[in-house]
């Protein structure tokens, strides 16, 4: 079962960092490459940061380079660290154009600088989840993985939730 | 895709401790209910302690009675927190009287009280791969997982890996 | 050598925490229980909420009440922890007021809820600085201690720094 | 108050490591230098590792070694990270051939690698007292500093404690 892995960073809370001057969070580096080391991964996973955002700033433009990466790499397995306010919006362009692949979204509550990030498990949820499932967008959160088309961020309880039938 | 999981704990790695008395590792609770809180899981779990034991001091007797604990959860889908060590003797006991269940051991190369634990990472994988694996014994270590007859763990690496063909 | 210390609580980054609903920091409660029980702190001390604000934003009244606070205080040796912003500001205050106390200012570069703090580091540091100094009002960041009139902020590096004669 | 330091690595349960091919607690690099780092230490801080021992296997020959670095050190301020359970026996021989120096004598509860260590606390309270305090030989753990000649370890409890007149 060992299967190539495309890993794309887009930013998102997962990467944020807390600057000492102006005590504010800003992108630097994506720390997906430590989480791997600290899980240590032994999946084969390709990484690649497409770009590093905050999810509400997020622009068509920029959802379409998602796509385009999604297209363009070799591995028909591919996960997305993505900040999870527009996670949705973004799933719903990917499932219109990246044809026969398994995507699979994922992010975090809390940044991973932080000690009490969710980060690192739902990195190694995401990266489980891509192998096993067929083709398709889902958004993984938290343990649960979702179908893009049947799943909501409840911003008032800060929980992705099913949407029901 | 909201399923009902048990999570048994047994003990290894994954859960040792530090005495500052004796300035050696020994179990007292089990971090699982931490770890999941810190996980944010939302799913539905459902943790039993079974034993806290070190898997090279795990007998017979000891398998049988995780193996009855699986029997009798009503839930079909159980991930199992174990030593590594003697992980895959356990898998192959359970792979022979456990019925239709979907199984997957996991544990941790470092405790997860060291900072630089993977068991969060495996943790997350666990709850994810069990999610959606046909009914089976598997064990997700770091990312992979592996059907119960198709590993070993390599004790010079430190390492699972697929037994070749 | 056992001296009772009053530990005053202003807030500041050091106490600042992650919201999870608004992806902003801001102020629950202090981590400074949390703290002493890692560092196992065995002095006897007393500890005070004054108020949890940001130091950019605290107004002359409010330094009133930490200048209060300091002379009520049935403690000669007072540890404050404040927003390193207007630490400086606050301790001139101190100086004209405090009488025949040690006080010590610290804080943190970077919130105690983040994995990378220098808080726990600078908490163990002032504790020890207030037991021994003589009256006065002091400053112990990151390992160096300066009287309140001989330090100011190099906002552009982010350290505190002696003023030269 | 910018003073020059000697720091002295002498291993103890502060640095040790988790071996993932054993499971037991072993010695490999210091983790001071990360220590320092984390406490944004700005002092001028000169660190050389004497040996890597458990202070439960310390030799009088060990002993002398350290009294020996501590004497060719230029500096007059000195701190040494030991193992706790021989702390004070190595205070011993310091304060017989140390001279006219300040030397402080720390460690840590729990390995500094834990989560739950006491490690950076002590760390930035021995950096501290090592500034202030007049020459002789102390003993700095968990917020409170003691004359070598005025402390135990309580091993039932694991706390060092003041050796009443």
């Amino acid at each position: 079962m060992t299967v190539a892995v495309r890993l794309l960073i887009t930013g998102g809370t997962f990467d944020k960092e807390y600057d000492e001057l102006t005590g504010t969070l800003y992108f630097k580096d994506t720390h997906v490459h430590e989480m791997l080391r600290l899980g240590r991964c032994r999946l084969d996973v390709a990484v690649g940061t497409v770009m590093m955002v905050d999810s509400l700033e997020m622009a068509d433009a920029d959802r379409e380079t998602i796509l385009a990466n999604c297209r363009q790499a070799p591995e028909t397995r591919i996960v997305i660290t993505h900040g999870t306010d527009t996670m949705v919006e973004t799933a719903r362009v990917l499932a219109a154009g990246a044809g026969d692949k398994t995507i699979v979204l994922t992010g975090a509550m809390v940044p991973y600088a932080f000690g009490s990030s969710d980060g690192l498990f739902n990195l190694g949820s995401a990266l489980s989840f891509v192998q096993v499932l067929p083709p398709g967008v889902y958004i993984a959160m938290n343990g649960s993985c979702f179908r893009w088309d049947r799943v909501r961020k409840n911003t008032t309880l800060g929980v992705f939730e099913e949407i029901p039938d």
